[in-house]
């Protein structure tokens, strides 16, 4: 007894089948009752007739969200029955049998009718798997899955290689806060959670895998809000033997092929490019909104880039001895006629960085640059920011080690995926694209953590709780 | 000016190409040179004559391993110089131009011949980058790419959606030894680095999303094994109206879809089935390899199930109450005949869970079972461990409440990434297909950590050191 989906349902019209899922909604009108059965490729009617009395008379006991098991047959429906927008609107299933395979206590709140009441987020997040049951999110995880799907194909299809980095790994005082794991062989020693791959792709493109994808977690412990969370994922990706217009190009191309073939329309090809004193100029910030009030209400996407941005800015921050640092990436490359000042360490508010930044429809979508690959040009920004030499060789000696050893040029980028599934989806939260996101408290989603853990834990690890 | 990948230079002979890459070995035959040019395709001939007296000369100058940028003409070789057993060696390339992009240092180990010298494993992962270029573990992290490709294509052919499980959750008791992660907003709390997805996966069948997989990073802190890291990554799926047969029917055919895409043999289809009590018969153990001596020498994968394992064994761990402990994972579900045992906790040494392993060449390749949804049998699998009432609500409350709203039968597995490319590539220790392993004392390859963390970031996360 093979199952068929509710999405393939709509072929079989004429045949008997047999369909699993859940009572999405129900309607018993005496003597026959329907229901709405969903499962992950659809909803379709389901319709219980006194002619199968046995099945109807079950029918009558079912709940919303009850899971079940129906074996029927696929009618088409009156033409003045057919609802255009419902992908079985032209079918409705006649029940031979009703198996009642779970029953469900009623939800703390609507699946069916998502848009009846607002439900409070925390609700919401500890019961995310019933949130999830609803169109919106569903859709949006769906949405999620097609996007990273079709940006690998296209990768894999032009000769990247996906390689895993490390999680456990070393703490970067450049970034913004680390998450830290303690070392239980190490007394008074952590790793730290990484927030990006930036070393390691470095180190393997210089290792010789010429290019490199991967969709690498990311981790800060910063404050929540509605486009960060604790946890996000990018679309990380780094080039041998590559200019700016090169890595442009490649990302351009990937972002065109996936989104079309979701059925979304990039509003200008090829993407518009401002500079940073033009955006600035134009719109007042380095991120904007190209669309039309009309478009906004479509699924358009307009991209643009953004390059040619100040390498440094000032800081009031004590941990960088100069008052400099850098605005986007230490490990980028100044561009080509500014190196010598960088070097040089003057007119360091003038140099310009090899930086593009990918937009679209308002938000930043991506960032990346062409990197350092020369130890002195990398030491150099590090002493811009007033790094002395023995904090340099503690901080990045293990990189300058490694471009003694015949390291390319290279170049990459890093597409935040929950951002770009926020822009395909029209969601403002980053909870509303992710399936188990952290609280705004940060508490996760269902389970009950951050908890306490054992002493004989916290022994082990070598460390105490501060009282 | 547009390169040419090595790989595609067979293809072009008479044409004049660009060539980037590493200067892979080099002969200086006096009046002309010779060098092997390797990029992240493959390695080709490059030969400097007279009549280009200015690429000629600047070739006297290159070492192994500088980063070079050659421009020359496609030429077949000779026929008795042809070599059969590499991809380019029936062509070299006449250069007319040479262009040193990076120079490079002598490396701290033969990056040509591998196998000239034994390399101490900590000088590998110090230089992993070097190491990487060298053909074996290139090799290695290509076949993983590979491989995880193409179970991607299977899954997603299969109406499989890729969701993203949290990093940081919810500690449990029951597995191995956790990594944790300081909370700084809930001082002396701790957040738990995932050891598998397992009740994430569960939470997403429940909530609708009936093939769910993800490539899922899996940390633990246990002392480390050649076949065994702090961190793998484990092809992770699940499946809602399913028995048994059914997840192994779709493993099988996806293993067998993705190896022989990459041009290994299966050895014998169906895989052969063995019942726990029949392996144990047979080879004395629920891992074996069916491999004659010869297939050893061969890319020969011979498959094959086990079922049929106890679901509990005595423990002398203090931790449980009653002296068992579940054998592979407590969240299953027993043979439907020995369902009323557990529920009256009676023959528990007889209880049959619904797990199944997978085992290829005498490893364990992956690992999955059908699992409890219904409360009370997920409850009677504490109790049989001793878990208390209480014990049982704040160790998997949150699961039996989610069972209560339509939970669907569901099962799924775990197939571990690192055990399987060990297998596709013959190689012995985790670390050899991983990018960047922890050495077996714990340390990160290439950086130095973990590492003492300042004063105000350990306050910050109120935790202090214990002296």
């Amino acid at each position: 007894m093979l199952r068929t989906w509710i999405a393939d349902s709509v072929h079989k019209v004429g045949e008997q089948i047999t369909l699993q899922g859940w009572v999405h909604t129900r309607r018993n009108m005496g003597k026959l009752i329907f229901i709405d059965l969903r499962d992950q490729t659809g909803v379709c009617q389901v319709v219980f007739l006194p002619n199968h009395v046995e099945a109807l008379t079950k029918a009558a006991e079912l709940g919303n969200e009850f899971v079940v098991e129906i074996v029927g047959q696929v009618n088409t429906r009156p033409a003045k029955q057919v609802k255009a927008d419902v992908i079985t609107g032209t079918i409705e299933i006649e029940a031979f049998q009703l198996n009642i395979i779970s029953p469900a206590a009623t939800p703390p709140f609507e699946i069916e009718d998502e848009f009846k009441e607002e439900v409070n987020e925390e609700l919401r997040l500890q019961y995310r798997y019933l949130d999830l049951r609803r169109t919106r999110l569903h859709r949006n995880l769906i949405v999620r899955s097609e996007f990273v799907r079709h940006c690998r194909d296209f990768l894999y299809g032009n000769n990247f290689v996906e390689i895993e980095t490390p999680l456990l790994t070393k703490s970067t005082p450049e970034g913004s806060r680390d998450f830290i794991v303690p070392s239980r062989h190490y007394p008074g020693s952590f790793y730290a959670l990484p927030q990006s791959p930036q070393q390691y792709k470095q180190l393997l493109v210089g290792a010789g895998f010429e290019r490199y994808f991967q969709l690498a977690r990311a981790l800060r412990d910063e404050d929540l809000r509605a486009d960060r969370g604790y946890e996000h994922t990018q679309i990380d990706l780094e080039m041998a033997f590559v200019q700016q217009a090169d890595v442009m190009a490649t990302v351009e191309q990937m972002m065109i092929q996936t989104v079309e073939a979701m059925g979304y329309t990039v509003k200008q090809k090829p993407f518009p490019r401002f500079t940073y004193a033009e955006a600035m100029a134009q719109f007042g910030a380095d991120k904007f909104d190209l669309r039309t009030p009309e478009e906004k209400q479509s699924k358009v996407l307009a991209y643009a880039w953004v390059t040619d941005f100040p390498f440094f800015e000032t800081t009031d921050d004590a941990s960088t001895g100069s008052g400099w640092t850098f605005t986007h990436n230490p490990f980028s490359m100044p561009k080509a006629e500014h190196v010598d000042w960088l070097l040089q360490g003057k007119n360091i508010e003038q140099i310009i960085t090899q930086q593009y930044d990918l937009v679209c429809n308002g938000y930043e979508s991506g960032g990346g640059s062409i990197r350092a690959h020369q130890p002195e040009i990398l030491r150099a920004t590090y002493q811009v920011m007033g790094y002395s030499a023995a904090e340099i060789e503690a901080s990045i000696g293990h990189m300058l080690e490694a471009f003694r050893f015949g390291f390319p040029p290279h170049g990459g980028i890093a597409l935040g995926v929950e951002r770009n599934i926020m822009n395909l989806t029209g969601e403002s939260y980053l909870r509303e694209v992710q399936a188990f996101p952290m609280t705004s408290q940060g508490r996760t989603a269902v389970m009950s953590a951050p908890a306490p853990i054992t002493a004989a834990q916290l022994h082990e690890l070598n460390i105490t709780i501060q009282q």
